[in-house]
This record gives structure tokens, sequence and C-alpha cells, in this order.
């Protein structure tokens, strides 16, 4: 079938899946954790061959680690699927309602946006999340994984159809594309009208190229410049545990801190105890003329500024001001989010308003922007762009909303 | 200046917009109210030099109606700015908020966009409610009117960016693009980081060129085959007086109904009565081969059932079930506005989950669909698409929001 047929037959899922009781996705989803924990053994079979291309092709210990699947991983990807039933269904919530002067009865809905196109890259676990995510929030989903993850990608969808199938829901509403060639990204790129929404996640160059070619409206997800500002105001010894945990704390994540810049009266006092930390938590600095003239410190090179490093590497700059700090995060930050260390309210107030980023963290870690720690539960992406959603996406991000108007026969 | 250049002048003014005040955007408008007023003059000598350029170029009457300024219509576009200084301001509405297990403040707060583009026809009058709009909710606004509106719309701006300037805000948070070439359009479309949200107000070829080459995102508004069911337990009265209202209360708009579905049983009773209302009401009725039995119907073609007419002619079809109704308008419909009428809860329930469309209405006129009918005060256009806003977009509906998380030092 090409992208466009199964595109059609999604819709066709999604106008049956719209209509599922919260009951029925959740019992779906139990039968999906268990079928998978049942079938554990055909799925890490099916991975044993993506393993062996990738070492043929040469891929990295690490890659093959993302990519490799065990009982235990296997056992997770279903205990995510039932913690998934555990949360409550956003299809159906009443977002604004009211009577309206002429006694009509308006409610703005929450319903399921319909076909959900999801593009990512690296580890086969994403299939099953993704897949949860959409047939809780009500949507048919089309995923395109990786070419490295393919034989395990089509085992774990195999087996998510039969036990959606078998719980009474469509399994179309749950399709693997061709992930063989690049043609497959294109077709569903150019799927409008088929396809609601589509959802890259990955690298920053599969993100552009697919905001830039897309005519199907997209949520952009996740490159994180984030940037840790301490204040002169700051508590250090809060700055110290709020840097450290920010750049160290997991090094290839979106909400990985990658600059720092300290206020100039710290320069003197806090600077140099923060990049000897750093330095000893095996991190390389690379540092502006001041910073760099520390000992340990590589010299900063324009680029530094932008670069999301995604490894043990931090820009650090000394500024003179609050407002140098937020012309800085303007001209270098890529909008997810940004941290100030402060006690003093008005800096905190000023850094809130000044800074144009999803998330804000005053005194805490930008690790923290997440959806797990947001406690929502279940998270599809960190949206960077402001359309829509901004900020860690849970299930009623994966919705649209329908105005319900009743009357008794009223004319204008 | 280029449109990258004002672009980034918007941006520039979208800062300190951002961190206006209400009573400062308030101040503001009322005094872009009393000088559009106070310089109602200059503005109608300006508009004369359109209608002119318009004679000459053969427009239509009602286009140069449309086009026409007069001393009452200013008066009413500076009502219009001072209604929206009535209104509450969205930026800084507390959206969601939560403290988290570990201490975590969470607070999703609403943001203004930045900079929106918006892309117009016709009407001058749109220019002032769109600068109006935009900056109530705090964006800079890049206004890309018609060629036809120019020298009106120069005049109009001008008058604003002075307003503005004089309370205090930045002049260049309202700027008119150039509408001698469609190049402006291309470039605003292609302006994917200095411009936040593209919106484009127009006919349906307008809004497909946008859709299908804007890299920055859309929200695609206004097509509208919207049709009316009537249920075989509606009753009749009520049918009768919502499509009569629904077809013509107001011919151009995008909430006219286009097309009536008719359930089989009132086939001999209902039909020709409605057929015979509206055809008495002046407009062409476009029936298929059963409807087209009766006096004075013409034929519809397959074209028919697809077709937003605009004008005083409506497409009529028999149906045999509700099912075959929801079917009808999946296949026709645009996602606008679906209206049934009828008595029976479980039809109307039916009706409401099986149509994908941003409004249903029970019993009620699709004409409804409308900003300052639902309440809302102020509407910038009626949203089509499922992304970030659906059905009518008031000043909320023009603002992104931010998570501010506040900490005591909190890490992972």
């Amino acid at each position: 079938m090409s992208v466009l047929e199964q595109a059609a037959a999604a819709r066709i899922a999604a106008i049956d899946l719209a209509a599922a009781t919260r009951a029925d996705k959740d019992a779906a989803l139990q039968l999906m954790a268990s079928r998978l924990v049942e079938r554990a053994e055909d799925i890490v079979t099916a991975n044993a061959v993506d393993i062996e291309n990738a070492r043929t092709g040469g891929l990295s210990e690490a890659m093959i680690d993302r990519l490799t699947l065990t009982a235990e991983r296997i056992a997770a990807m279903a205990g995510g699927l039932r913690q998934l039933a555990a949360l409550p269904d956003p299809v159906g919530d009443v977002v604004r309602g009211s009577t309206l002067a002429n006694g009509l009865e308006l409610r703005q809905i929450r319903v399921p946006f319909g076909v959900v196109g999801i593009i990512y890259e690296g580890r086969p676990n994403v299939t099953a999340d993704a897949a949860g995510i959409c047939l809780k929030s009500g949507n048919a989903v089309l995923l395109r994984g990786s070419g490295s993850a393919m034989s395990s990608n089509a085992a774990i969808v195999s087996v998510l159809r039969k036990a959606v199938a078998d719980a009474g829901l469509p399994a179309n509403a749950i399709q693997l594309l061709d992930a063989t060639t690049r043609d497959s990204v294109k077709e569903l790129m150019r799927a409008r009208g088929l396809v609601d929404v589509l959802i890259p996640r990955g690298g920053a160059s599969l993100i552009k190229t697919v905001v830039e070619e897309s005519t199907v409206p997209v949520i952009e997800t996740g490159v994180g410049n984030c940037h840790v500002y301490v204040d002169e105001s700051a508590d250090l010894e809060k700055a110290l545990a709020i840097v450290l945990n920010s750049k160290t704390q997991r090094l290839s994540t979106c909400n990985t801190a990658e600059s720092l810049l300290v206020h100039a009266t710290l320069a003197e006092t806090f600077l140099p105890m923060v990049v000897e930390e750093l330095i000893n938590a095996g991190v390389t600095v690379h540092g502006d003329p001041q910073v760099a003239a520390l000992d340990g410190v590589v010299a900063a090179t324009d680029a530094d500024w932008d670069t999301e490093y995604l490894s043990a590497d931090i820009a650090v700059a000394v500024v003179d001001t609050l407002e140098d700090a937020l012309d800085h995060i303007r001209r270098h930050g890529t909008g997810h989010t940004e941290a100030i260390v402060s006690e003093n309210v008005t800096a905190t107030r000023r850094f809130t308003a000044g800074v144009d980023a999803a998330a804000v963290m005053i005194n805490a870690s930008t690790r923290f922007t997440d959806g797990g720690e947001f406690g929502f539960g279940a998270e599809i992406g960190i949206s960077t762009q402001k359309l829509h959603a901004r900020g860690p996406m849970g299930l009623p991000e994966l919705t649209s909303t329908k105005y319900v108007v009743t009357g008794n026969g009223h004319t204008r």
C-alpha cells in the first residue's frame, strides 16, 4: 500500500476510534501491553535482524545499544502502555461552555485530531509509546520509524495491531510506513487533508526538512539550546547545583543546558568555582575571553553560542547585566528552556517576562521541562513552536476542539 | 524597507509590546479610535484615490462599495477599537497551574505570539480591526492588504502608528507591507523565525497558496461548504426557519449554508415546502434527481456538492439515513459548520459525534458560527484547521503560552 492509501485507511479507522469510549481504549491499551510481553521473544528475534544489520553497517555501539530490545525493555514498553490506560481521556473534555444571551448553549469540546503522522529516529520503544499515546487520545497514527529499526518496528506494530483488533477497535488505527526509502516521508508531508498533523521527533536536520517541506501542519519539537543565567543576587549554592544538574544529569536530551551566563559581579567568586566543578565533572568549558582566562577553559568560537552540543560541553559567558543576558538568549536561544538563578523578585519577574521560550525555570534545573516531570503522565515530545502546543505535549495536546451549539430553532 | 527588515523591526517592537500592561494597550486603542475619527477627512481623501483607480480598472460596483470609506464607516472602525479596549486582556491568563510533588510551582501562562502576519483582501476596515486585535493581544502585526485598497490602508496605518507612538508604545507594532507586488506575500511566507504565525483571510485560492507555500506556521481560515441536515424527527417549522436563515440571512459569508440534506421520510412533506420557500426567497435550488423532479429545481451536477456558492444558490439532496447524511458531509464538507435539525436525542448525539467540523449546530442556524455571536467580542477569522484554533478566533486564540516553573534550588 502507498502512504496515501495507508492514510486513507487511517482516516476511516479514525472515525471509529473517535467514537470509542475511554473504556474501549483502555481495554485495548491493556491488551497491547500484555501481548507485547507475551510476544517478547518474537520481538527480540526481529530485533536481532536490525542489530545484525547495524553491526554490518558499522553503527556505533551507542547507537546499537539504543536499538537493542530485551525482555526487560519490552516489559518497560508494556508498562508505558498500562500507565496510559490509567490516565484520564482528554476526548470529550469541555474546554469552555456558556449559555449565550439568546439561549444558545455553547460548548467547546475536545476531539481527536483524526490522523497523526509521527516521523522518528532511533529507539524502537518510541513505536509502542507513540502508538499508545495516539490511541488514548483517539487518533489513528502513521508511524515512520528509522530504517535501522525496521524489523523491530514491524514486529511491534504487528503485535499492537492484532491486539487493537482483538479489543474491537480498528487495526488500521496503527500503521507502520515503509522505512526503506525517503519517499514515504515525502508522501506523508504532502498528505494534507488525509493527515491532520505531523510530529517530527529527531535531530535538527530532520525537523528542518519537515518544517520546510510539509503542507500538513507540523508541530516542531525538540531543539534546545538552553541557558542557565546566574544573576548577581543568586544563592551560589543553589546556582552551583542547578548548573551542574542542568548540564550533566543527562547529556543528550533537549532540556540539557548548553550555555551558562554569569553576571559580571560573580566573575571573581562564583565563576572560577563553577568552571572548576564543571571541569571536574568531565565537561569541556568553552569560554568567552574573560572565562577563557581561567585554567582548563577552551576559548569559545562564535559557533559555540549557537550549538546544541548534546555532549559534555558547555559555553560560558560573562554578562554585565540581566538585560545583556536576555539579549544573549534572544540571539542564541531556541525557545526551549531558559533558567535564572536569583533571589531577587524584580530580576526573576523581568527574566520571566523577557524570555521568549516554552519554559522559564526560576531556581530550578532546565532538566525539569519534561512531560513526566510536569505530571502529564505521557509525552509525545516537547514543542518549541508557539502554535497549538508549546513545551511538553501530553494527551490534551494531541487533540483539537469542536464547538457544539444547541438551540431550539434559533435563527439570526 | 524589505519585508524581512519590516519583520525584524516588528520583532523588536514585539518585545516592548509583550511587556505592555493592559492599561497601556487600552489607552493606545482609545487613542487610535479617536485619531481615526479626527483624521476621517484625510482617510476619505486617500480612499478616493483607490475608488478612482477601481473605477478606471473596471471593478464591479459591489467591489467598489466594499472599498468605499465614509465618515460613518470610519466611526464604525473606531467603535470596533473601543470595543477591543473594553475586552479582557488574554496575556497573563494562567491556563493551568499546580504545585508538583517535589514542590516546584508550575504555571502555564498566556503570552503573545510575537509577530503576526495577516494577508487579506477587500475592505479597508479590516486594517484597523486586525491592527487592534493584534495590539490588544500583545502582538506586532504585519498587514498585507489588497492592492486595490493601498492608498486607504496607507492612510489608516499612518494614523494608527502615530497614535500608538503617542500612547508610548512602539509604532513598529503596526506595519503595512507593500501591496504593489506579490513579492511581499512570498517574502512574508518565508520569514520563519521572524514571523510567528500567518493568517490568510480571503478567497480559497489565496488560502491554498499560503497553506502550500508558507514555511511560517499558518492558521487556515474560512472556506465553508456548510450543510443543514433535516432529520426525520425534525420539527418542520424549526427546520424551515433554520434552512432559510442559514441560506439567505447573508449570502457571502463562510457560515452560510450551501447544501441541504433532507431525510427520505420527509421527501413528500417537508421537501416540496422548503424548496418552494427557497425559490420564493430568490434562491436557485440545485437538486439531486429526486429533488430535481420538483418544479423550478435545477438538476445538480457533481460539482454542486463541493461548491461554496457564496450566492443565492443551494444544493439539495435526499438521504436515506442519518449515516448517509454523515457520509455525504464527510465527502463534501470543509470542516466549518454542520447543522442538524432534529427532536431526537440519539440522532443529535450521533450527528455531533460523527461530524468532523469546527462547529456543530443542533436546531440552530449555521450563521451562528461567528466570534461576535459566540460572545468573543472580537474575531480575527474562523479557523477551519484543527491545529491551535478551530472555529471563531478571538483574542485568546492570538496567544501562545509559556510555562513558568519556580523552585528553590530544585535539581533532578
